[in-house]
Parts: structure tokens; sequence; C-alpha cells
């Protein structure tokens, strides 16, 4: 322990002798990458690098006599632990009393301040709402880390996915038109995938490319992170590329194309980053800021790509039930399983389906208090064993080549107290509410968020995150723009988005609820009083009955339940072996 | 027909003349006041004076080869009826394809148009977003409309509102002193009304005084359209105020005042009007520019007013029932009742009430498909007679010394067709829903409204309207900041505020169905998912059961409906004479 605060506390005073020798202020790193990630490769953990924090959020900012760590609600226990002697203190964000970094380093130094940022690591709008004078260093933290993770460069393939990527290209170039720009510069590692129907393995459970793509009226040119020698696979991908007029470039080389670049040039500044920013700058190009048009076309799926969300969802669905039946059958038969042997299994059973590619994200494996932490990491050494009673939560979801999955059960080991019950049923509740939604077309999700909560909020209870987040095809688990959440999002719900469905309630210390399916929005027809939309759910898996109160279901929501859980048998039983099938049959027998 | 087209045109006419005098490109009249104010008075009826358009929402520009009207969706069918022969265009707003007035000038002129605005009657907001030279000329109307209405000057009574003026306007000093302000230039006449615990009639169903307020950290100068000679009421008021300390000057003087004003004032450009600006600019006067902090106190009621709000709600409770037994009786026998005779019997029933002071707006008397028109101005001569069948809504309110009242009830008269039996049951359902609402603190009302609609929503129905508009304490029917709409709307339902909940089905041509309480927010507890907001319904008067089909309520609605209706029996029936208890009994009888 000793040994570890010495590596953090010195490499901060290495990096303060570096701010010495400059005459900098501060220094700012934060906890992205150069494409506005929400997951970084592993070059890009500088902050944990730096202070020991591993925390999915956190931005770092040290000054001569302060080193502070900025991370949300969600951190706020990790953190503590894990700053413990490095000198770093955490500030609290997402509470009301927050102080934001450019709020903090306005009042420590005013607007004079000599602020130097990760100018990679940096997005444009974070960098401009810095008061003072901000230097952007390039790899800032590369001059003290020596042996720092080269950027990654995996395997790149092609994907099908129900539209070429000439046709997309043509689109993009028809909206650039329509916008007055002769190109534009994609820094999202998800728009640059889906554009270019290609895919990687750069970041974990993210089948994604460190690239850049720089899109023009007349050619596309896709600086790649390509290594010296390349594998067979990237080789045809990138020889594919090239004959449908695509040119492959070093991913280093994508600042003198910028400086090369004449015209007017869309960016999107949630994504670009300040040194990329900076060289346009320094050029002059005529710049047209927005938000790209990417994003909103890929959110819709295609039918492609809905068949593909739909038939991976069967076989998703076998894997969760042949491990819900190993997990029954084990606990009940006394086998010791702990929270991260379930997680391995079910892996495993993922890994059995052909089209696998590997998990959409780390496995939340929670037994009983464990959990009451939405967003639990269940350790590797050490977890929790599970017991014949009280509630055990799995989130967990698979990339596939024909899509992605996410889906959460809340599972009855055995006895639960009247408190799981009623949790476990009015979060169902609310998971129904909402799968049964009818809506009027341009809804946003942030209008129809409450029908997910309302049956916890009449019992008052209540939950800290957002009901819904969009999900890629074979891309990140978490997309936008769409989401259903509280916060303002004026993005409607259109036919062909996926979004999740996932109430929740947690008690801390005691045991935690999340019942989780993906829907896909449809079109439900119109009428005199407009046009309609509903979701169909994608995610195939039982609701088991054994804790739910059914006396606090309405009609409806008995019916919804009864109807899902026949459904699931009708199309999983089948293709089930016979003892999963009987155990199923059992499972979805109607309250 | 022929005699009133001619008036129009031949007033645009002599407009034009004006503009060629003056070279103006264009000339904007907005249907507003020099205060920014939902409803005006006589004087500032401009549109209709000059367009012969009577909808309460409407502008007008007139270049010297067009003139438009820009109106929305509820007023259409009138515009269209009320501009033929006028030459006056309309223009849609609140559809997809609307120009608004802005862009419109934009498209004509480019940047380089001369659009002379009323600046008293538009709006700084506006008059910024409008591309050109913008002219601000005071009654501009006044050079053509010479028998035009004086400014309004009815007696100007003090109130009890539960806190002294004396208090307020110290809470105000220290919000400006916490500003950096030396003054608040208030110019919304209910605020103002509001701060001075001063009442008038001067603009119909609104007890509003014209006037603008000027607050500074020693002082307070009241700006009121007085007469020549004062009434003794005014008389009185205006001592009482003097004696506070609140200088009494004409309401002419305000330019001066502001022209001698030192320091920085505080002023909300929402209601502030061009011509006031400019004076200020014109001065060099140092403006902050923000959201006057007078709304949202004044949304939040003290227990005086919500007292006052619970008390007068039962007796406009009486008169409502004791309306709707009169109903009830004449139309079962055989009376020939039209639309005007109820809405007339009705204002003769609050009438009889003490406090009474007047209608909180014109009362919707509509049967049938009069009813179908969610804004439907019941005609004096030749409205409908009712018959013992179908649906009679009937939205109406009181002005009351201790408060003001907004209640829709839709009555059945007799037989009922399913249709109108579902969507009266399902409104209910709707109402219902919102009633019970519980919420965390923090929640605004854009998040609730989709619980009021949900149950529409799942039979494919909607309506066009907001859920819930904010009411005032012996003041406006309408008032913000809060309200329960679709609309984003960030202010969150704090206890104290009272909103209207007033979900709707609408069919043209056949029935319209609404069902509106006025709902006061109240503090539900805490516990360990945070602090909890719940509604406590003000309005009393029952809900008919007769149309309902009680197999689509569920047991929490239908517990909802019975406690409702026995507590509206429990409250009134004592205070009602036997015949009328009797009635009320069988009418509140549980389902």
């Amino acid at each position: 322990m000793c040994y570890m605060e010495n590596i953090y506390r010195e490499r901060i005073e290495r990096l303060r002798e570096l701010m010495r020798a400059k005459d900098w202020d501060a220094v700012l790193i934060t906890g992205g990458d150069p494409h506005g990630s929400e997951y970084p490769a592993e070059r890009w953990k500088q902050v944990q690098w730096l202070s020991g924090f591993t925390g999915e959020a956190g931005d770092l900012v040290v000054t001569l006599d302060h080193a502070g760590l900025w991370t949300d609600t969600r951190y706020f226990i990790q953190a503590v632990r894990q700053l413990e002697g490095t000198g770093v203190e955490l500030h609290k964000t997402r509470v009301p009393e927050q102080v934001l970094i450019p709020e903090w380093l306005g009042r420590q130094f005013g607007g004079d301040g000599i602020i130097a940022v990760d100018g990679l690591c940096t997005g444009v709008d974070f960098a401009r709402s810095i008061p003072g004078t901000v230097v952007g260093v390039p790899d800032i933290l590369s001059l003290l880390w020596t042996d720092r993770p080269e950027i990654p460069h995996t395997p790149v393939f092609t994907v099908q996915a129900g539209e070429s990527r000439e046709s997309k290209l043509d689109w993009l170039r028809d909206r650039l038109a329509d916008m007055g720009c002769d190109g534009m510069l994609l820094t999202a590692l998800d728009e640059i995938a889906w554009l270019l129907n290609v895919r990687g393995a750069d970041i974990e459970y993210n089948p994604l490319v460190i690239s850049y793509l720089l899109v023009t009226s007349g050619g596309a040119e896709w600086y790649e992170a390509k290594g010296g020698e390349e594998d067979p696979q990237t080789a045809a991908t990138v020889s594919i590329l090239e004959s449908e007029g695509v040119a492959v470039l070093p991913y280093s080389e994508i600042g003198e194309a910028l400086r090369g670049f004449s015209g007017r040039l869309f960016v999107d500044t949630s994504t670009l980053n300040w040194s990329l920013y900076e060289e346009l700058s320094s050029a002059g190009t005529r710049l047209l800021e927005g938000t790209s048009p990417v994003g909103l076309r890929k959110a819709v799926k295609n039918e492609f790509e809905i068949e593909g969300m739909r038939g991976i969802h069967i076989k998703d669905g076998l894997a969760m039930e042949r491990f819900l039946y190993w997990l029954e059958k084990s606990v009940q038969g006394g086998r010791e399983i702990s929270e991260w042997d379930a997680a391995v299994m079910l892996g495993r059973f993922r890994s059995e389906i052909p089209e696998y590619m590997g998990d959409s994200f780390e496995t939340i494996s929670a037994y009983g208090p464990s959990a009451a932490l939405p967003h639990y990491v269940t350790p590797r050494e050490g977890s929790p064993v599970l017991c014949e009673q009280g509630l055990y939560l799995c989130d967990s979801g698979g990339q596939y080549s024909c899509g992605t999955t996410d889906i959460t059960r809340t599972v009855p080991l055995g006895e639960c107290s009247q408190l799981e019950k009623e949790d476990y049923t009015l979060v169902l509740k609310g998971h129904i509410a909402l799968a049964m939604a009818v809506f009027p077309a341009g809804t946003a999700g942030c209008q129809i968020d409450a029908l997910a909560r309302e049956p916890l909020w009449r019992s008052y209870r209540n939950f800290g995150h957002g009901t819904g987040h969009g999900i890629g095809y074979f891309l990140g688990v978490h997309e936008g723009p769409q989401d259903i959440r509280q916060n303002f999002n004026s993005t409607p719900l259109l036919p062909g988005m996926i979004t999740s469905d996932e109430p929740g309630i947690y008690r801390e210390g005691r045991h935690g609820v999340r019942h989780e399916n993906l829907l896909l929005c449809v079109d439900a027809g119109s009428n005199e009083f407009g046009s309609w939309r509903a979701f169909e759910t994608l995610t195939l898996c039982h609701f088991d009955t054994s804790a739910l109160l059914p006396e606090l279901l309405d009609a409806d929501e008995r019916k919804w339940l009864n109807s899902y859980n026949d459904r699931v048998f009708a199309t999983l039983g089948r293709l089930l072996p016979a003892e999963e099938r009987e155990w199923l049959y059992s499972k979805t027998r109607p309250i």
C-alpha cells in the first residue's frame, strides 16, 4: 500500500516539475480519449496512471499546491478508497453544491491562469469552457509515462449492415451539400465504424477502430492506426475500402491532412479534440460546427439490422435461459457458486453462439447487498457466494456480428423478504408500463420516462439513473442521440430506434432490483389524433414470477407478463434440451 | 358584410399612406399590450381594429403589397372567416411548415428593411428577433385610430394576502442586492398587483391595474393610470400606499422617471416593452436582464392564500352543484335551455357568493359538437339548445377576494354513445392519474405530463393542449412559471403552487370531454429515496358517474373517484338545501 501511494505522489510531483519548467499554473488531464469515446483504450487511461483512480468517469486537475479528481456520485466510495495516500482530493459532481472544473479554475486563477491540457484528450466544448489561457499539449503525459501503451491496432474487418458504405457516404455528402460544406471530419469512433461498415476490437467491449475519417464531396480518407505489418484480415479490409474509393492512411497524418484541406469543413465539437481544432484554426479552415448528422441516422436501424437484432435475441435468450437453469440447479444443489463464477459461466454460454464476438460490457453479477450498487464491479477474487435466498442481479450483454444485446434479470434464489418482493414487483410494473406505452409521433424519451417511474413513485421509491439508453447494431452498448430519462433531450423516439427499458430500486446494504429488456420503437398506425408509436420487445428471457406479488399487478400488467413469458417459451422452448425446456415451461406458467 | 370589408381594407390603406410618408418597409402590430399581458384591454386590441380578427392571439404585419395575420391552430377557422374580404392573409403558426414573423420579414427585406413597430406593444425579446432596422413608435395606430379607447382606470383597492407589501418589497430589495442591482422596473401587471397587494379591474376577468412599478433600495414608485378625479376607493388606496413609502405617480411619467434613474436596473425583457427599453438605452442606464424573481415567489402560495383558496372552493363548489342540479332538472323537465342560458345561470349562482368579484374568464358553455372546440366561444344569440342526450361541457371560474377558481365538468345530459362513454372514462383516468401522482422533489411539470395522457394514449387518443396551467390568488387564471405540459419547462413543481389538471378528448363534429380540477402541490415527506411531492385537490364538485364505464377503471382509480365524490358530499352536502342535498347524495354514490 505504501509503495502504491508513493508511485502516484511521485508521478504528480514529476508533473509539477514539468509545470514549473513550462510556467503552467495548472494541468488538466481528462478521462477521455481523442475521439470523445465513453470508454477509452488503455493508452488513454491517464487519470488512472496519475492517480490510481479506475472509475469510468473522472477528470484530474493538478496545480502547484493542489491535486483534485472530479467524479460523480457513482464513484465517490471507490474514489475515496483509491485516492487514499495519493494526496489527490475528491471533488464531487452531480451534487447540488458541485463546483465544476472551469468554475474551480476560475476561482483559483481568475482569467489569468495558464492551463495546460492534453489537447488530444480534451474536447473542444470542454476546452472552451476553461477560463484563462489554454495551452493544448498533445499526449502531455508521454513526457513522464515512458512505458505508456501504444495506440491499439487490432485486426479490422468489414460487416454486413443492410446498406453499403457507398450509399452511406453518398447520403452524408448530400447532407454536407445541403449545409454548404465541402467536407466533414468524423471523430466519433462509432460513427466512423457505422459509416464504413467496418469493425475492430481496439477498445474493450466496443468493436471500434481508433481512426479519423475525412469525407469530402469527391472522396473519403480514413486515418487509421495501422501497425507496420498488417494482418491478413486488415489487409483485405483495406483492399476492399480502397477499391471503393476510400483511401486508407496512417492515423498520425490527420493533422497534416487537415492543414491541406481547402473549403468549408463540418465538425462536431462534442467529439472533436482540442489539438485538431487548433490545427484547423491555425490553418484558417472555415468551419461549420454542429451536431453530426450520422448519430441520428445510425440510431434508426434499417430492416436488415432489425432482423439481425431480432434473430440474435433468440440466441442470446437461449444462453440466458441455459445460464438461469444452471444457476438455479447449482444453488439449489448446494454447489458453491460465487458472483464471479456465475459471470464466467454466463460468458461461456454466450461464447458458444457462432456469431459471438465478445461481451458488450463487463457483466454485473451481484448478489444481495452487491446489487444495491447499480454499477457494481464483481471482484475476480473473493466475490460473495450465492445462497438459496434473496435476490441475485445479473446485467450483461453480448457483441455479435449481427447485433448487440443488453439484458438484466433479477433472480430470486430462494426465500425473499416482503420488501424484496415489493421492490421486485414494483420495478416490473415500471418496466411493463414503458414496454406497453403507446405515444404520439414526435414524443421524446424524457416525455415518457415518468411512465416507468410512476408505479415506484406511488410507493415513494425511485432510482437514480436513466430508464433507457440507445444501443448500437454490433456497436456501442450505449449510443445516442435518443434516451429515456428525466434530463431534457429533444430527440424524438423514431421507428427503428432501439432503447433499453431498465428501471430499478436499490437499497444500500440490502438488495437491488433491475429488470431490463431492449425495446424497438415501431410505427403504431395513425388516426384522427395523429400518428402513433409503440415498442416491440426484442429481448427474450422469462421474468421469474416466484418473487412476484401478483396482487400488485393490474389486469393489463398481468396480461403483458403472461403474454411475454408465453412468447419466451414459444420461441425458445423448442430450441432447448428437454430438461431445460421442461424447466422453462414451469417458469413461464401464467400467473 | 360589404361595409365591414371596406373598413379594414381602408384602415390598412391609410396605414400604408403613413408608411410611404415615413419610408417604412413594414409595420408590425402585435396583439399585446405594454405589459406583456396575456389579455389586453380594449385600447390595445389593435389587431382587431385593423383587421377585424378577434382571436386572443395574433400579430399583424403590413407591407406596401401584403398584409398578413400570424395566429395559431386554435384560431385558423375563425381567422379565415373574419379576414374574408379584408385583404389580410392568414399565416399559420404552431404547424410544422410555419414561417414566423422575423423569418418572414428577413425573406422579404433581408437585413435592410425598415420595420416600424408599436414600441409600447412589442416586447424587447420579440423586437430583438426582427431583422433590419426596428423603429419603435409608441401608440403607432393612434395616428389613425381617432376614437381609440383610453387607458382604463377602474377603482383600485387593497387586499389581504398573508404578507404585507412591506415584507414583499423588502424581500425583493434583498434579491436585487444579491444581484448587485440598485433597482428593478416591474412591467408585468400581475407581479405588480401581487407585490403591492392591490387589485383593480382594468382588464376583463383580470383584477389588475395598468401600471409600472420602480422598486429601488430606498423606495418604490408606482406609475398608475390615474384619472383626473379619483374615486374614494382609489384615493384610500393611494393614501395607504403613500403612508407606507410607495409614491403613486402618473402612468405617463414612467419614461421620465427612467431617464432620471441612476445605478444598475434589473429588467425582465419578456414583459418589458421596446419603447421603455429604448428610453433606458438612450439614457445609458446599466441593465441586468433576467427573469423576474417575483413570478416564482408569487406562484408559491403562502398559508393565508392556501386557506383562502381552500375556503373559496367550498363556496364555488356549492355554486357549481346548484347549477348542475338546476341544469339536470331543467333539461329533464323539458325546459328550453341554450348554452348561453346555462352560462348566464352559472354566473348568477356564483354572483350570490359574497366574495365574488366577477368571472375569471368567459364561461365555455358547450353542448355536443360545440365542445369539440377546446376554446369555444358561446354565442350570445342563437346558441344550441341542450337536449336530454349526449355530453355538455362547462369550463368556468370565478374571481373572489380570497382566491380564483377554474373548473371544467363534462355532464351527461341523458343517453350517451359508447364512444362518448369511453372518452368520458379515459379522460377521467388521465385526470385521476395526475391527481394521485407522487413524485420526487425537483420534478417539473413536463416530466409528469405523460401521466395524464397515458390512459388516453393507450387507446390511441390525445389532446392538443397542455394538461395544466398555474393559477393566481385573486389574480390571473393563467400564471407561470410552472405548468404541466409536453413543452420543456424546467421550473419544478414546488409545495404551494396551484396548477390545473385538465386532460380532454375532442372529436370534431361530435363531442368534447374535459375534466378539470385545481391541484395544490404539497410536501409528501421524505425517506431514503429523497423528498416527495404530491397533490391535494382543491376543487369540490362531484364527477358524474352515469356516463362512466366502470370496467375501464382500476382499483386505485375507483378508490380515488369514490373517495373524491364522498369528500364532495361530506363537505358540501350539509350546506345545500334538502332537495339539492338528496340529489347530490345520489350523484356521489360509490361505484
